[in-house]
This record gives C-alpha cells, sequence and structure tokens, in this order.
C-alpha cells in the first residue's frame, strides 16, 4: 500500500487549541440595527403585527440565540453563559425611516471571548425583528451589526473607537 | 372556581396559519456584507487565517444556517429546502477597506416563503467570516443584510428596487 | 462464523410506518395547568419576576417547543406545522392558590396527528413559566396535561368526554 | 437624529447574570406521573405496544431531554450535567386505572441549580410515554409534575413538604 | 469602487437543486458493524453495562439519528421521514471476538434518497454501542458501514453486489 | 391505592453520575476511513464533485460534529471541548481502490473523556465524504473507526496495541 499524502495544509479549518487559556470572567457588548418605515413603527410600538409582539419575541430568540452561537459558528468554542441581556431603543432617521438599535450583552466565566455570543444574538434578534414585520414590509434592513466592547481574556480590553 | 381573563390579546405572539396556503416553488436572494481591514482581507486570501480557510468555511455554515431557520427565528415556519446556494465577491472600498459581499439563494416547493431562510443564512455566513478573523481584528462590520428578491407565493415578485 | 440470533423482538422500538397514510388536514388542542401562589400570581400580572414578562416568554417557549417534538420525543414522525397558537387564562384556586391555564392549537397537513406537537407546547410553555417564578416559589406544580380535541387522519375526531 | 426611549423597561426578559455565584454540587429530584387505563398499563407491562418498549424509550427520552433544557427554556442557563437518572414505579388508582410514577434525579457542579433539567426530564419522559401509548388510548393524562428537593446553591436545600 | 472577483468557483459547496424532482416513495437499507471482545458481548447480552441495556439505548439513537441527518451532514437535505427500523444480530468471529451487525431500514415519500438517514442512523447506533461498552473495553472497532439496498428516484433500484 | 413495583432494574440506562471525578485535560485521537474507486478519488482531488469541495466540507462536519456529540449519543456527558483538529490522508489500495483516512484530535478540560467525541467526529466526517460523492458511486465503504489514543483521567493513557 502507497501513501499518498498531497492534502493542502494551508486551508484546513480547525477549532483553534484553548486548553491553556486561563478561565477568567468575560463580557462583550454588541450592537445591530433594524432600519424601517414609519408604518413598520407604528405597527411594532401598538402592537398590531399579526405575528405579535415584535420586539419581546425578539429578545426572546436573541437570548436563545446567544446560546446556539456554537451549534451555527462552526468554529467557535462551547462555553457555558452566565448572563445575556439584550435592550431596545429607537431613533428616527432623516429620511422619515426609523432604525432600531438592538444592545446585547453577554457574560461567562471561560476560556474564550464572548464576542460572537454578543454579535450572534443581535444578528438572530434583528432577523426576527425582520420575520415578524416582513407581511407588512419586505424592504426592511439589518444592520450594520459589530462588536462595541469585550472584557477579559489574554487579548484583554476592546473597546470601539468611533463609538 | 371564579375565572379571571384580563390576558391583554395584544401581545400575543403565533405562528400563523399558513395550512390553506397553495405549495408552490418559491425562491429567495438576500445579501449580506463583511467590511474589513486589507490585512484581514490578505490573510483571508491568502488562507493564513489560524482557523482555517474562511470562505470555505463561512459557505458550509450559511448553508447549514438555512436549515436552522425555523430553530432560531420563533414564529418561522418550518420548510424542506430544497436549494441553498452562497456566493461571494470583493469589492475594495474608498477608505481601503474591503468588503465581502455575500449572496444567497434558497428554494422550496411549500406554503411558505424563504426570505427567512436566505437571510438568516446570509447572517450566519457573515458572523462565520467575522469569528473566523476576529483574532486579527475586532472592528470588522457586518451588513446592510436584506432582501434581493423573492419570487412565488401569493404576494408574488418582490424586487429590491435601489439594486 | 456462527451466527446467533436471540435478540429479543418483543421490545424492539420503532418509528413505525406511515408511508402510505393520507395526507390531509390535522388539528389538536391541549391543555396544560401551572398551580402557583397569590405571590407568584401577583408579579406575574404585574410583570415584576427579574427574568421577565412569564406569560410573554412562555409562549413563545413554546411554540418553540412545538416545532422541538420530533427532535425530543424519539419515535415521533418529523412534521412541518403550519400553525401553532397559545391562549392564557386564570382560575382562582378555593385554596386561595391561582392556576394558569395554559391551551395550545397546532396545525398541519401531514400524515401524522399533531396530538404529541401540541402536548410538548403545553408542557415547555409550563415549564417555562415554572423557570421563570422558580426564585420566588419552587412548590409550583404543572398539570395535569392532556389532549381535548383532535381532529384529521384515519382515526378522526376525538373529544375528550370530560370537557 | 432624534432619540425615542418609550421602551416599556417592566417586560424586558433576560437571562439573569450568575457570573458571581459560587460552583457547588447541586442536585434535583423532580416526579412526574402518566395516569392510563388497565388496558395501556398491560400493554406497556407485556412488551405489546407497536412503537415497541415503552420504559425503555421514555427513560432515554428523559435522559436525553435533561441535557437539551437550556436549548427549549428560554432563561434557563446553560449547565455540564454530571449525572442523570430516572425511575419508574407503578401505582394501581382507586378508580381502576394506573399511574405510572416518574422521578428524575439530576447532579451538577456548576453555578445554577438543576431543578429545570430534573422537571424537563421528567415531563419529555412523560410525553414519550403518552407518544407510544396513544394509539390505544389518546385519553391519557400526564402530571402532576413538581419538584421534589434540591439541594446546593445559595438558596440551599428544598424540600416539598407535603411529600 | 472596484470589483475583485477572484473566487475560485471550482472549490464551492452547494446544497443542490432538487426543486424539480419528483416525490417518490424511498427507501434505503444500510448496515454496519460493531467488534468487541466476549467479555463485552456477555456483559451486554446479560445487560451487566453499569450505563444500562445497550441495545435498547442504541436502538433509540440510531432512530433518532436519523432524524438528525440534515443538521449534522452539511449538504443534506432536509426530509420528513415516514419510518424508520433497525435490528441487530450476533455472529461469533474466528478469532473469539463477536460482531454486533445494524441493520437500518428507512422510507420517505419525497424528492432525494433516505440513503444518508439510514447510515446515519447505523453510525450513531453503533457509537452509542461504543459509549455503553468503553468502560469495560476501548478497543471496540465500528464498521465496516456500508448501503445494502436502495429504491424511488430518478437514480433507482441499487443493491449491492457482494451482500 | 397500592404500590406494584415490578420494574425489571438490570436493562435500566443512565447517565452514570461523575460528579466527583477530577478535572483534568482530556485528549482522544480517533480514525476512520473512507474507501472509494478511483473515478471518485479523482473527482475529489480534482474539485469536480457537484456537492462542492468534499474534503473542506467533510472537515468542518466532522468539527461541527464533535461538538454535537453529546446531543446524538443518549449516555453521553455533555461537555465544553477546547480543541478539536482532523486531518485527511489517502492510501492507494491493492485493489486499485483509494482510501481516504481521517485522523481526529478533540482536547478538554473536563471530567469525562473525549473519546466519544473524537469518534463522532470521524464518523459524522466520512458519512458527509460519502453524501458528497454518493451522486457518483453509492457502494463506497465507511470505516473501521476506532480509538488510537487517550489521554487524562482516572483510567489513564490508552493507545491501541496494533497501531
Amino acid at each position: 500500500m502507497e501513501k499518498l499524502t498531497h492534502m493542502n495544509e494551508q486551508g484546513r479549518a480547525k477549532m483553534v487549541d484553548v486548553t491553556e487559556k486561563q478561565e477568567t470572567v468575560r463580557t462583550a457588548h454588541a450592537k445591530s440595527c433594524v432600519v424601517l418605515s414609519k408604518e413598520v413603527y407604528e405597527n411594532i410600538i401598538q402592537l398590531k403585527m399579526k405575528k405579535g409582539d415584535v420586539l419581546a419575541v425578539a429578545q426572546v430568540a436573541g437570548i436563545m440565540g446567544a446560546k446556539k452561537t456554537a451549534d451555527v459558528i462552526p468554529m467557535c468554542h462551547p462555553l457555558s453563559l452566565t448572563g445575556v441581556d439584550i435592550s431596545f431603543s429607537w431613533q428616527e432617521c432623516e429620511d422619515g425611516q426609523y432604525a432600531l438599535e438592538i444592545d446585547t450583552y453577554v457574560k461567562t466565566k471561560g476560556s474564550t471571548g464572548v464576542e460572537m455570543e454578543a454579535l450572534t444574538a443581535a444578528s438572530i434578534c434583528a432577523l426576527t425583528v425582520y420575520d415578524m414585520c416582513k407581511a407588512v414590509d419586505k424592504s426592511i434592513v439589518i444592520g450594520p451589526t459589530y462588536l462595541i466592547e469585550k472584557t477579559g481574556g489574554k487579548s484583554g480590553h476592546f473597546k470601539r473607537q468611533e463609538e
């Protein structure tokens, strides 16, 4: 039997080894945004959407989404989250549209950071808003979605400059 | 025993009844975007990221994400998808950054549309790019994410105007 | 090689073959109940529970639970649900406690009934109420949980007599 | 751009922060019950149900259900369980029916209790009994389901009084 | 903004489009095998394994595994299975070891075949046997695992020749 | 009410209690194999399979499969993996077929070993290769699949002798 090893090593994917990383408290704060029409905004605020209370459902979806992060992001390490919180605020845009700002805060005590959990929570939360409102308007836009701040771990404190 | 019914009906959530909707072929095309630095762009293109081949992993994640849509979006109807395809293209931005454009195409034969599946695939795909690159740069931005086009179903054809 | 076949066939489990069953519209209505103290009742009604709006979260959990039925009940056939609705009502019990009645309604067009989906939705909904309130009272009781009515399929209409 | 913050803070849901809670050994013992006819009882005992050995399948379902708790209960913290055990016993009721009593015992070393895992295991186990027997009898009743005892954590020992 | 399209199209993965494929009855029969020592064999047969009744648990795991196929195999189309059955038989090998043969039978009415479901059921079933017995013997070997027969669909009947 | 306890205790399944086991670093290395025709081999190597880059997708599937182990193997304890790596090599067999060897390496810091995670990763990886190639050849064979080595925990070091 002849060994043939022409596998290209370059592109190989792996869940990198974090066994030696220290367990510390880690937090992450991410943000997403959903931009929608005045009509949709009023339907949400007045609880008139046929699928139900948009923000209540989206918040639950975001929190559950945080717990599913390692399940949907292939190279992400599984983590036992110790806290997830999501808050909403509205902005009136100059073009007459409304922006729903979604802030997610995730915490754990573990060997890897929780940036992905905060970003995934924000994304699932925003997608749920879209789902609850798409019967009224399909042109809703999600994003930008990004990390605001993280603490803990070897790479230490990160705070987005332009905020 | 006394009945007390002061439940506010307004905010109630439900998975709306689509039993009577016709089974037709339905397609959706969504788009997301990941904006990142030249350094990250070069690491991706040259397959130098420690976690592996960013676009290969992100594409698999996006396709698997499409199949998990009804699992993560609370009021979304479960559907047996018949096809999912994801393509990438790069744009060089004016500020020296690079934009990875993610296009997702989803198909089914069913009673509800696949907009959420296309949008979820695009979001999970973008989040995976972030995860694979965050060791190099945590300021990567995801989005905007939106629907480009859908066909099939009672509401018929939708095509985003500004595209 | 000698064949030894002393497997006891009696106890064997299987997902029984429903390939030949007709696809018809099927509905199920199940009920569960959560019995709790006046203190917990008031905390729920006044939205004072630390984990949030108990009924809003429980309703979302129940709907998502319906979609997970074939995932948690081993011999249950997977089904694409076309509608799930959950409603709540309160009863004041003779002993001063309060009973939250949970009614779940599930619909599909398929080869098997949706009794398990309605019962699982009711159970997950009730468990979520417990989870949201257990910091205040651990002696909350769930149940009885049972099927009220089902329609569709070869076995036809079932309606619980004592209701 | 004008900030509009009229989000009602009262109803907000969150996965409460347990980062500072101590990791201790925690146990929980819950109970559920399935009340069924003599005919169903005999079918179970004599392994005559078409779907298979009811108690064997239900026990596996309950144990797997314990591991899925944080996945189905929205505000429940994820935990790595260190042990799950489920036992059954039969009672003959005065009205000629039979009661299958389900006792679940769950253990972990962690920051939050395992009451929800024990209750979820008991509920999934009972639902599986229903599923395996519903071809014979749809009027089976599940419950009551409640916590018998818990140990560990700041709130300490709880033991249900009426047991 | 300048468009840069140097994505290599060759390696792209996709869930291929089966929208136009006909819905027909499809069956698949796969086989796996677990080779283990006489000591392990006797422990299984006499129900002496500490984790419980090996074959009962493995059978449930295999059936549930069939339902999870599209969740774990990235490019596999989701399908609503209409039947899953698993049987076991023992062979005594010439070297004194014992071979547990696992036969899985899966059925559906759909647009794609169920080969992957039958093979995944067989693999999960075999892995569960390993898990239940590994405290006694870690040198257990799984496989070969392969397709015996499939029917239905455009590619028609396949029957493995050497069987 | 009369107590009837004729439950056979022998066959009972449980997730055994590991609360008292020490948290140590644990590793496992498992192996699987996929034997396929020269035609399939060349299609894989030249990236000509319609579903995409076989090895890239299979590697991602295997890593995600490792994280799903406790979800699919009923009595397996949940664990937070700290690293997963999968490598491939090709062998040319004497009969003109080709063997793809799959090596999986899994690591954690925990109370139980990661043998099941390594074996599950290898199996899911092999199944994915089958799925990506089955349009060309349905007679592909998976296995043998077995543990090569494990370290850590009370049972200590295991190394397969015949390797």
